[in-house]
C-alpha cells in the first residue's frame, strides 16, 4: 500500500526533532526573532496561551490566591542573599549595567550612565518578591500571603528551542509564607495537585507527581516536586514545580513574624510555576504527522466553518447559511466558555484552506456548500479522525451533537496519550536490560529508545551521575505511588532498596 | 461647626500630591520597591489592573485585533534604524551588556559573559514588531496586520511617582500594518475612540481628544493623538496616545507588500497604547479624603459584606445570613461579569474594618448585625455618599436594588467628574488672563490654579515653548471640536489663528 503523504515532512517517525520545528510553522504558533533565544508567540499560539492563563488563574483562585506584579529587575546584592539560590542561577542571568545611549562617535550609539549596582532580569522572583513579604509580614495574623504574578522571565540560554526552553518565556510563579512548616507542606502539594488538574483535564495530558532528586532541586528549596508526561518521542518534559522552600529565603530576606505565642519567629515560604513550555508539552502529546492537534478545552476556536463557494450566486447562499449556523453555535458553552467560531471567508483554495486549519489542529472542521444546503446539512471532521472519516450530518442533529463531540475529542486525547504513556512505561530490575532499554535499536534514529523506566534507586548521587553519563539518563522523580512494603536492588549498581524512580531522556 | 476629621491625612486641599501618596497607601494599591523607580503593584491594585484589560481586551478583540507576544529586548542595531525615533528614546534605555554573573574575587558577584551588541530593554516595541511584520509582510493579502500586545516596559526615570510615571510599568500596545494611508489613519482614529469610550464608560472619567502638537510628538510619528483627563487638581493626565506612524517605520523596517496592481510599496503602520497610569488617572479623578473611589464597573468587589460579631451566639446567626445574602448576590450581573462579593470574616473591630473598605474605595457596604437579621434588613452604606447617608433596608429590596445602585455611582461619578472639568475649563483670549489663570492664588499652595484653557495657538513652537517656560503650561492637544469658521488671535503672541487649543499644566 502506498504511504499516504502527510502534511507535516518529516513526519514523526522520520525525524521527531525536526517535525516539532514544522508543526510550529505550519500552524503558525511562534517563530524565532533577530533576539538571540528570544522567540515571537503568534496569535495562534498566543491565544493558546490566554487560555491556558484563564484556566489556572481561575483554579489558583479558587484555592484562595490573589495577583500581583513585582519588578522586573533585581539589584544584585538582593540576589545575592541566598547562596545557593544565586549560584544555580548566576551562569544564566541577563544583566542591565546602564541606563541610557549615547553617542559612539561613529554614527552609532553605545551604552551610557552606568549603574553603580547592577540589575539581575529577573530569572525567578523569590528573592525581589521576599524582600517585600519581609515588610509586609509582622504578626501571625498578616500570614498567609498567597500570591501569583504572571510575568516574563529571562535565563540566558545557550541552546534553545522554540516554546521548550528560550531566552525569555511567559510564566506564572506562584510564591507564598505561611505560619507553620504543615501549612506551607501542605500549600506545596496543593499547587501540585492544581498543577496535576490541569495537565490532565485541559491540558489531556496524563502526568506522573513525585518529588525530584537532590540533585535536581530548584537552588534554594529544601523539597521540589514536579509533574513529568511523556512526549512521543518517548522523552519526558517536566511540566510544573511546586518547590517547598522551608525557611530558607525567610531567613535570607528576613520575613519574620510574631507568633501567636509572641515569638519572633521566621514564616516557611513555597512557590510554583509553569511556563510557556506547557505550549511544547501539548504539540509533542498530541500533535501528529498532520500537525497540531489542540485539547478542546484550550483551543483558541472550537469550530471553523469553511464555506465552498464557486461563484457569485453561491456566495449569496452560502454565506447567509454559515453565518446562521455559526451564531447558533455561539450560543453554546463548553467548559465555561461561550463556542469560539471562526468562518474563514478568505479567498483561498478550498483544499488548501481546509488543511491549514488541520495544521493549526482546531477541533472541528465544517465545510459548506451548495449542496449541503439543499439538503439542510453539514460536513464535519473531527481534528482526531481521518481525512476520509468526515461525514455529512443533518444541520440540527450537528448543533446538538458538537458538545458531545468536543468532550469525546478531549477525552480521546487523554485517553491516547495515556495508553501511550503507559505502552513505554516498564518496570526493570537489573542494569543490562536498562541499558539496552536506552539504547537505540537504530543507530541512524537514536531518540527512538525505550521510554520511561520504573526501577529501584540507592537514593546515592553516584548513581544518578552515572546513568546521566553512560546514558543520558535522568532521574525525572520520585513518584509518589511507592509499595513501602516491597524492596528491590538499585538498578544502577545493585545494592538494596525501596524507593522506586521514574529515569527518562528529557527535555 | 467643626471639621470633620477625614480618613486621608492630609486632605486634597491641603497637599494633593501628598494625598495621592497616602491614598494609594491605605487603599493598599502599590508601594515603592528596592528596585530604584520600580513599584510594586499589590493585589488590591492588580485587581483594578486586570480589570482593566479584561474590558480592554473585550474592546480590541471587538474591533477585530488579536495578541501575540514579541521580545523584550531590541539589539541596540534595530533600535538605531528609526533615527528620530532612537533619539527620543536613548536618554531612558535600560541596557542589558552581559549575561553571566562570575565572582568578583571579594566574595561577590559582578556581570560577566559581555554581549557583542548590547541589548535595549524595550521602552515601545516598534522596531521589534516591525522587523517581524517585515518577514510575514509580502502582498496585500497580508494585510492589515492587526495586533496587540500586553506587556512590560522600561523607561528610565530620574522623578517617577506610583503609577504615574514609573521606570517599569505595565501596558498594551497595538500595532497594525495596512495597505493604503487612509486605512492607517481610520484604524488610528477608531482606537483613539476606543479609548475614549474605555475612559469614560468604565473609568467614568472624562476625556478631551485632540491631536497632539509637532513638539509633543511621538518619535517617529507622523501625528500622534490622545485623550486627557482633568485631575483633581486641575491638572491634565494624558491617558492614552493613538499614533499614525505614516511610513516611517515601514520604511526602516523595510516592511514591504506587493500591492493589487502588482507594485513593491511600503505599508502604512499605527500604535496606540495604555498603561498602569491609568490607575493613577483613576485615583486622581474619583478619590476624596476618605480614599480611593473605585468606578463600579472595574471593581475587583462590588460588595463588602461585613458582618457584626459581639459573641460566640452572633457568629453563629449571622455569618449564615451573609453567606446566604453573598450567594444571592453573587448569581446578580454586572457590566458581562458576575457579581463579586466579599464577606470580611477578620477578626477587626468593626469601625476600623469598615473603614477599610471605604478607603480601598469598595462600591458598596453591607454591614449586618444580630437587629438586622431580626428585621430581615441591611445596613447599606454607598461609597459616593457621606458616612452618615448610610441606611437599612429591607434584604430583598437590597438585593433588587444593587444593580441599579451601581449604576448610579457609576453615572454619578462621570457626571461629577464632568461638571469638576467644565467649570475648570475657560476660554481665555489675552496674555495678560492667561498668565493671572496660571499663577497660583495662595504662594503656599503653587499647586492650586485655574485648570484647562480653550485659546487660540498661532502654532508656532516659539509661543509653546515660552508658556512652557514661564508658567509650566503644554498644550495638551489640539482638540478634534474646531469651529473653523471663526478665528481669534494666538492667546501668547496675539497674532491672528484659527486653531484652538487646550493648555493645561499636566502630569
Amino acid at each position: 500500500m502506498k504511504k499516504e503523504k502527510t502534511a507535516i515532512q518529516p513526519t514523526r517517525e522520520e525525524d521527531y526533532s525536526e517535525w516539532y520545528q514544522q508543526v510550529i510553522r505550519a500552524a503558525d504558533l511562534a517563530e524565532t526573532s533577530p533576539v538571540r533565544g528570544c522567540m515571537v508567540i503568534k496569535p495562534w499560539g498566543y491565544a493558546l496561551w490566554e487560555n491556558i492563563q484563564r484556566c489556572l488563574d481561575k483554579l489558583f483562585k479558587e484555592t484562595g490566591h490573589v495577583n500581583a506584579y513585582f519588578p522586573l529587575f533585581i539589584p544584585l546584592r538582593l540576589m545575592e542573599k541566598e547562596a545557593e539560590h544565586v549560584e544555580g542561577f548566576a551562569k544564566e542571568c541577563a544583566v542591565v549595567t546602564h541606563h541610557r545611549l549615547e553617542e559612539d562617535g561613529k554614527n552609532g550609539l553605545k551604552p551610557a550612565g552606568e549603574l553603580e549596582e547592577p540589575l539581575v532580569v529577573r530569572p525567578t522572583s523569590e528573592t525581589i518578591i521576599g524582600e517585600m513579604y519581609a515588610k509586609w509580614v509582622q504578626s501571625y495574623r498578616d500570614l498567609p500571603i498567597l500570591i501569583n504574578q504572571w510575568a516574563n522571565i529571562v535565563r540566558w540560554e545557550m541552546r534553545t528551542r522554540l516554546f521548550l526552553r528560550t531566552t525569555e518565556f511567559l510564566w506564572q510563579e506562584g510564591h507564598t509564607a505561611h505560619e507553620t512548616r504543615n501549612q506551607a507542606w501542605d500549600e506545596t502539594m496543593k499547587m501540585l495537585d492544581v498543577y496535576k488538574t490541569f495537565a490532565e483535564k485541559y491540558m489531556a495530558v496524563p502526568v506522573i507527581t513525585g518529588e525530584k532528586t537532590a540533585g535536581e532541586r530548584f537552588p534554594g528549596a529544601d523539597h521540589t516536586f514536579c509533574i513529568e508526561a511523556m512526549m512521543q518521542d518517548r522523552k519526558a518534559l517536566q511540566s510544573g514545580t511546586s518547590h517547598f522552600l522551608g525557611q530558607n529565603f525567610a531567613k535570607s530576606a528576613q520575613i519574620q513574624y510574631q507568633s501567636r505565642e509572641g515569638q519572633l519567629e521566621y514564616v516557611w515560604t513555597t512557590s510554583w510555576g509553569v511556563s510557556t513550555r506547557l505550549i511544547g508539552a501539548m504539540i509533542m502529546a498530541h500533535g501528529d504527522d498532520n500537525g497540531m492537534v489542540i485539547p478542546p478545552r484550550l483551543a483558541p476556536s472550537h469550530v471553523v466553518i469553511l464555506p465552498i463557494i464557486r461563484n457569485d450566486s453561491d456566495m449569496e447562499t452560502v454565506l447567509p447559511y454559515c453565518e446562521s449556523l455559526a451564531a447558533d453555535i455561539r450560543k453554546l458553552r463548553y467548559y465555561e466558555r461561550d463556542l469560539e467560531v471562526v468562518i474563514d471567508k478568505r479567498e483561498v483554495n478550498a483544499g488548501e484552506k481546509s488543511w491549514q486549519w488541520v495544521k493549526k489542529g482546531i477541533p472541528i472542521t465544517v465545510e459548506i456548500g451548495p449542496r449541503d444546503i439543499e439538503e439542510n446539512s453539514v460536513y464535519v471532521g473531527r481534528r482526531d479522525q481521518g481525512r476520509r472519516d468526515r461525514y455529512s450530518q443533518n444541520r440540527t442533529e450537528f448543533i446538538n451533537s458538537v458538545i458531545s463531540v468536543l468532550d469525546d475529542i478531549q477525552n480521546g486525547l487523554f485517553e491516547r496519550a495515556k495508553v501511550y504513556r503507559d505502552a513505554h512505561l516498564h518496570r526493570l530490575t537489573t542494569w543490562e536490560e536498562f541499558k539496552v532499554f536506552y539504547t537505540p535499536k537504530n543507530q541512524e534514529k537514536p531518540e527512538i529508545h525505550g521510554g520511561f523506566v520504573r526501577a529501584y534507586w540507592c537514593e546515592d548521587a553516584d548513581c544518578e551521575t552515572r546513568v546521566n553519563d553512560e546514558l543520558g539518563v535522568t532521574i525525572r522523580c520520585i513518584p509518589f505511588d511507592q509499595d513501602h512494603k516491597s524492596k528491590g536492588t538499585c538498578v544502577i549498581c545493585g545494592k538494596e532498596s525501596r524507593t522506586e524512580v521514574i529515569f527518562a531522556k528529557a527535555y
